[in-house]
C-alpha cells in the first residue's frame, strides 16, 4: 500500500503496476507481436505459473485483454489494450538507455527501426515550447481537487 | 541470467536493473533532489535494510554515487551520475502514463512543471525525421559483429 505521500504520485502508482521485470518484459513482446501463452512463455523463459500469474495482474489492470485466436483455433490471445499500447514510450526509453550504458562496443545486440529500416528518434524529456529538460529544469508541484 | 536471446536484447538488460518498483522510487526521489539515506527512507517509507540493498546495487551499477555531504557533516550522499540522470526519460514516461490512466477525475496527484511552472510535453515515439511512430510502425533487427 502506498502512504498518502506517494499515494498522490503517478509514478509510484505507475510502478504498482510496471515496477516489475516480467511485466516490463512480456509488455516488450507484445509490442514485438507475440499474443500466445505457449509463445511468450518460449521467449522469456519464464515459469508457467509465473507468467500466468503476471498475465492475470497486466489483464487485470487493463493493459492486456484476452480475445479468441485470430486463427480460429482454440487459443486465447492477449492483446494490447489502448492502455497497455501507452507503455510503448517507457519501453523505448528502457532500451534506449540499455543500448547507451550496458553494451559494450562490438557486442551483438538488437534494435528496434522504424518502417523505413531507420533507427528510431532518442527520447527526450521536453517543454511545450520544445526545450529539452533535465531533472534540475523541473519540480513537483500538487494539484489539489477541493 | 538471461538466456542467449534476450541477452542481446537492451530492454531485458535495462530491466535487470531498473525492473524493479525501488529502483526506480529511488531515483525518482534522487530527481527531487533527495540525497540522503535518511531523507530517502522517510520518504519511500521503505524499511532500512532494503532501502540499504537497492542503494547499494543501485551504486555498484553506476547509477548513483556516494559523496561527502554538502554540508560538510558526516553524511554520506548519494548523488546521480550521467548514467543513472539518463533514467529520467524513463521516469517521465513512468509519470505520464500513472497521470493518464491511474487517477480519477478530482484527484488530488503531484505535477512536474517545468521552470516557467508549465507541464511538461508528453512524450513520445518518433522517428527521426518526426513522424510519431507506434509500435506497429517499428521492428526489431539484430545488429551483429564478427
Amino acid at each position: 500500500m502506498l502512504d498518502d505521500n506517494n499515494q498522490q504520485c503517478p509514478v509510484a502508482r505507475a510502478l504498482e503496476v510496471l515496477g516489475d521485470r516480467w511485466a516490463l518484459m512480456i509488455l516488450r513482446d507484445a509490442f514485438d507481436g507475440l499474443r500466445r501463452f505457449s509463445e511468450l512463455q518460449k521467449n522469456l523463459g519464464l515459469a508457467k505459473n509465473i507468467l500466468a500469474s503476471r498475465l492475470k495482474l497486466l489483464v487485470e489492470a487493463g493493459l492486456l485483454e484476452q480475445q479468441p485466436a485470430s486463427d480460429g483455433s482454440a487459443y486465447k490471445e492477449y492483446v494490447l489494450t489502448e492502455q497497455g499500447r501507452a507503455v510503448f514510450p517507457i519501453v523505448i526509453g528502457l532500451r534506449q538507455w540499455g543500448e547507451r550504458y550496458l553494451f559494450a562496443a562490438g557486442e551483438s545486440r538488437s534494435q528496434l527501426v522504424d518502417d523505413r529500416e531507420q533507427p528510431l528518434q532518442t527520447l527526450a524529456v521536453r517543454a511545450r515550447d520544445g526545450r529539452a529538460l533535465g531533472p534540475d529544469d523541473c519540480h513537483r508541484r500538487v494539484i489539489r481537487h477541493t
